[in-house]
């Protein structure tokens, strides 16, 4: 078998057999295979696709190509869950505690964020003290003792995907169904949870712009879940404008606080507890999602989902009584026009937020966790001129740059007469 | 400017400006892209094409890459020919001194072959004593004196077209009309001919295996050619069975002699005049293309291309007086059935040559200049059981694969009852 013969036959549209994506996954991990034939291949499959099997297969090689988490010293079913990200996406850190206190246990590992804001270790490390690095045995133990910990993933999963994903974003091949879903479900598939949960969104501040993109990826996703043994389901929801009102690290916590305690946005405390009704039933918690969301709404209500995080944060060395870094400055952006605001681009909202400091513009960049951007206005609110549309948040590194921030906002926000047409959060759930 | 913006660009099917080839291509050569960004982009280049234009700038930027070869000091018009190659395809060899003859200078910078046979530089090697490795100054004052050099290529030539090359031959990028035509044109360009005149094959024998690629290569190469100031033409000819009988290199050598002095193969003979004419007429010393194919027929009979071969293998240090190489061994390979030879696959006839060491299979190999085979039948002859098709020449190195040589051959000759098709030789001429 040579790899050029491989890159030949997907190149012609012809279907990888299993021995054949061995030979070059495995070879290209161990550095027989090089970046210019895998760069090769990955166009090839960028125009050629790669069908259910030929996913699956590639899939479950990448899993195994580094380390395998084994959660099987936690007692019960682990759910886990993976967002497919975008503008003020806080969701872990109503989630996971939520689900946890249904008696799902919630091993999470979550990553370090590329762009408009952190990722979830970035926020939770806005709280004071909080440990996102612990030994894989203190974890799993805390697992165990409180049902729930979050920190962050450690270096040997996936080599596989650690590398293609490197080439592939210099390669112009990160646009590729089979590619983004084996790229994930190899990292979820490894880190050793039983069921899984995705929380896949569409629009202006996601990474999938249309339904249809959006809807493919989820079935490719759940397909290789439940294809790979592990059963799966996708939720699909909107983010044509930010989920809540907080962009920004230490200031989506706070909101995230706010929801665990009842009075959090309605759209992101809905989408939470649609994700929570999910895990719950599939965590064998609940006898049907619905069952599920129906726990969920009481567990927020009751307290218990709060506790649960208060418990999780002082387990990691963390306090809520101290107060979360703040940033020095705010901006008041107001509205130029009165009106119904029609829509707000989710996209251009996590561009001001990352000019502001609040996201990583290089791997290389530090992040300034006080910053962000709070909304005053969602789509559907009436505004008039010279209220706020918006409060940015910023300190003196940024302070130079805080005008073009609210220039971009303002941009973001389309102001008009007619009432706005609001799309449905939740628009579709896909399990097979 | 980022590679991967380019990447991106062509993978979406959008036309190339000249700055972005331009970043592109100086920057794969000077090493700031890498061969993981080139390859994706080939790949790209595979499925979405380049247009004209593009070709053309391409071209030009790999043909600026590397040294520029200045024939300014040759008096008259200086015509190259190109030929894509095929088996038994010792052309060079006679077109040069026939051309020369009539008093176009020949500059002729040849390259060494990997696969069926060896390159015209091989095949001249199979002379006693003849030097393909001679100083540029040397060479020039050779085409002034005596009008014809053949020589060796020197390494600084299209370095872009040196690793690029490289790097599609590993990963599945060779067969793109595009790119082989760049690569093609760009270091006939480097080479500094006025005129070009390419000798495009197609069959079973040839690179490109139809004619409507053949064409569209032709087409290409002729575009690109006439668009930066040097006018191409292109003769399209049939490689379904092999070029004259000869297939090897002394053996090819020996031919390419019987040829010259009037007593070649019909099929060998007709190709070398009618490209003879072409380059005739390219430099100034016909009226018409027909004008100088009969120009040539005249040099041939009157012996003159002979003796302007002669004088060139005494410049270049050779002598015709000394014997070749000769082969230990001979073995006839008898036909198994009467018939008229309908088919010969001139593709299994270059491989068999190769068993036998006439060929390179990897750039390491060395070549056997006595080894090959010489046919004694062609399409449309009549053939008795027990007579001899082919006789095959080599020595104890090769000894061992006889037997699969000749199954090979065997294999290639398709004998039947019916009059043969033989399809003309020349196909099509394309001169713009």
């Amino acid at each position: 078998m040579r790899a050029c013969d491989i890159i030949a036959r997907k190149r012609d549209g012809l279907e990888h057999s299993r021995e054949e994506l061995e030979f070059f996954i495995s070879g290209y991990v161990k550095g027989d295979i090089g970046d210019e034939q895998m760069a090769a291949w990955l166009m090839a499959v960028y125009f050629q696709g790669l069908n259910r099997e030929e996913t699956q297969i590639l899939t479950d090689f990448m899993m195994h190509s580094g380390d395998i988490i084994d959660l099987s010293g936690i007692q019960g079913i682990v759910v886990d869950k993976h967002s497919t990200g975008g503008v003020g996406d806080k969701t872990t850190l109503v989630l996971a505690p939520l689900v946890a206190s249904a008696g799902v246990p919630v091993a999470k590992l979550s990553g370090r964020g590329l762009g408009f804001t952190g990722g979830t270790i970035d926020k939770l490390e806005a709280i004071p003290g909080f440990q996102t690095s612990i030994p894989s045995e203190q974890f799993l133990n805390q697992v165990n003792e409180i049902g729930l910990a979050v920190a962050g993933q450690t270096a040997s999963l996936v080599l596989a995907d650690k590398k293609m994903y490197a080439l592939r974003d210099i390669t112009a091949t990160v646009e590729s169904i089979p590619l983004i879903s084996s790229s994930i479900m190899s990292k979820k598939l490894a880190s050793g949870a039983n069921r899984i949960v995705l929380d896949v969104k569409f629009g202006s501040g996601a990474f999938m712009q249309n339904k249809e993109d959006a809807e493919l990826l989820a079935r490719t996703m759940v397909n290789i879940g439940n294809g790979l043994g592990r059963k799966t389901v996708a939720v699909l929801s909107s983010m044509e404008e930010p989920l809540g009102y907080a962009v920004g690290n230490a200031l989506e916590v706070q909101e995230a606080i706010d929801t665990l305690q009842g009075h959090g946005p309605a759209d992101f405390t809905e989408l939470c507890l649609t994700l929570a009704g999910q895990m719950i039933y599939l965590g064998d918690k609940a006898a049907s999602a619905e069952d599920g969301y129906k726990l969920a709404e009481e567990l927020l209500k009751s307290g218990a989902a709060m506790k649960k995080f208060e418990q999780m944060v002082t387990a990691q060395g963390g306090s809520l009584k101290l107060a979360m870094a703040q940033a020095k400055y705010q901006y008041e952006v107001l509205a130029s026009q009165s009106g119904v605001v029609q829509s707000i681009t989710a996209r251009d909202i996590g561009h001001a937020s990352m000019l502001l400091g609040a996201g990583r513009e290089t791997k290389a960049s530090a992040i300034d966790l006080s910053a962000g951007i709070v909304l005053k206005k969602k789509v559907g609110d009436t505004v008039q001129q010279g209220e706020p549309l918006a409060v940015l948040y910023y300190n003196d590194a940024y302070a130079h740059r805080v005008q073009d921030a609210a220039d971009e906002l303002r941009q973001a926000y389309t102001i008009g007469h007619a009432d706005a047409h609001k799309e449905p959060l939740i628009w579709k759930i896909i399990s097979e």
